[in-house]
């Protein structure tokens, strides 16, 4: 008996005819799915494919534990996330060993500050692991806009709300295109950060990027705190004909 | 008699199952395409979509003025651009007004340093346009490395090959993660900028990723110069569990 393939499937940003047509096939095809979620949710990435799945199949919901009452700085924060991951590198390792294909379904891009980067790691030597890479989160927000996003040798920075606010004060003056992710929480601190570069009237915030519920907005015009699904974007301006 | 749309449409990386599949449906449904190709070649977008075009498609090849005899900074080479752009703009519109959609094939994703950007910017306000965004060459670069990017809050920034030493040596110093861009005849200028940020041994070349000719190779051992799809990867390597 031959093992099967892990394959970690990038579902873009949460359109269905944005997956791409190798992605889009190997999910009508599959037998097995993971993905993950949060306990009690039924799970954005699995969301995306409904309607598309084999009545057959047999799905793999990987619930992350609730970490809420651990601080994020505690040792025991990242024990808990490390039990978790080589969990669901079993799970999947043992549908592998029987001889099944499993598609791990992924938001976006999967090696672009994806989950499925943390089983990747510790399956690669051990099992065949293929990945398909998707389109991004930022693709989609950026095109959203209807606006172009880089030009000519225009630097693109991308970062993450969740740095410290002189570390997003510095990179934001310092770039010409610049992309923000994993806003939520952070939106006060990310206004705060645009304002100190002088940069706030150049900003956009995009909700939901090809999803139904897609939101374009100056980011000025933003409340207090966005979706998990937000991005922040400040176009290039390059050198052009 | 209505008016058609002008579609700029992502292709992806370069390969046919890595385009969205709503590229995929405009594509083999288009009664026009457009693409942009250097005189006397066959043209690398048209090359991507070879096989999926209805029989009767018409073509329109979008070729750019030689400006070889031009230098880069003299103004002259701005304006023979931009009239090239007016003629093409001109050719779109005609099909446009005449009720007929038409597809533009862009490589990768088309709002990111894309050459259909030019054209978008002179319709955008006169035609209907539609962008269908795309799998970037970069997500081809990484996957292709069979290493995750990008991971926890690090800060990954983009650069293009054509950028002066200096900028490029601050730059790759000041990053975790790194996608470099436009690399061809601008490769000895990128080795001795990795060098002085003292990164050439964490760096990766990936040339023509996700196409047939796809090859990947720690920087150190790429020769004097790359062909023009090359892109000059180095993995961020952020916290994580
Ligand atoms: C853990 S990262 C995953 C990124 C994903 N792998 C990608 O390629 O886009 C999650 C962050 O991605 C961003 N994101 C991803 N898809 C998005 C979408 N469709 N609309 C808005 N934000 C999105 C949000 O900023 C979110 O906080
Ligand atoms: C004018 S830019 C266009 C980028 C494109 N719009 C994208 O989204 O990737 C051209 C540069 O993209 C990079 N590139 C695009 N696709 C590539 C691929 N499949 N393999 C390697 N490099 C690629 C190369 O660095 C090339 O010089």
């Amino acid at each position: 008996m031959t093992t099967g393939t892990i394959y970690g499937v990038g579902l873009g940003p949460g359109c269905q005819d944005l997956m791409s047509v190798r992605a889009d096939r190997l999910i009508r095809q599959a037998t097995h799915i993971a993905y993950f979620r949060k306990r009690g949710r039924r799970g954005h990435a699995r969301g995306i494919v409904e309607g598309m799945l084999n009545r057959q199949v047999i799905e793999l919901a990987m619930e992350y534990p609730v970490t809420t009452e651990i601080p994020f700085e505690d040792p025991r924060y990242n024990q808990c996330l490390a039990k978790f991951y080589a969990d669901c590198v079993a799970q999947l390792s043992e549908i592998s060993a029987a001889g099944e294909d499993v598609v791990v379904l992924c938001e976006g891009d999967p090696f672009f500050y994806g989950s499925f980067m943390h089983l990747y790691q510790r399956l690669r030597d051990k099992v065949p692991v293929a990945v398909v890479p998707g389109i991004t989160g930022m693709s989609a927000a950026w095109t959203a806009t209807r606006q172009p996003m880089t030009w000519g040798d225009d630097v693109m920075t991308v970062l993450m709300g969740t740095l410290p606010e002189e570390a997003l004060v510095q990179r934001i003056a310092e770039t010409d295109a610049l992309v923000v992710m994993k806003i939520g929480r952070n939106l006060a601190k990310l206004r705060r950060a645009l304002q100190r570069a002088g940069r706030e009237d150049q900003a956009w915030l995009v909700e939901y990027a090809a999803m139904a519920e897609e939101r374009v907005m100056p980011f000025s015009e933003a409340g207090d705190s966005a979706p998990y699904f937000s991005i922040l974007l400040i176009h290039g301006n390059g050198r052009r004909p």
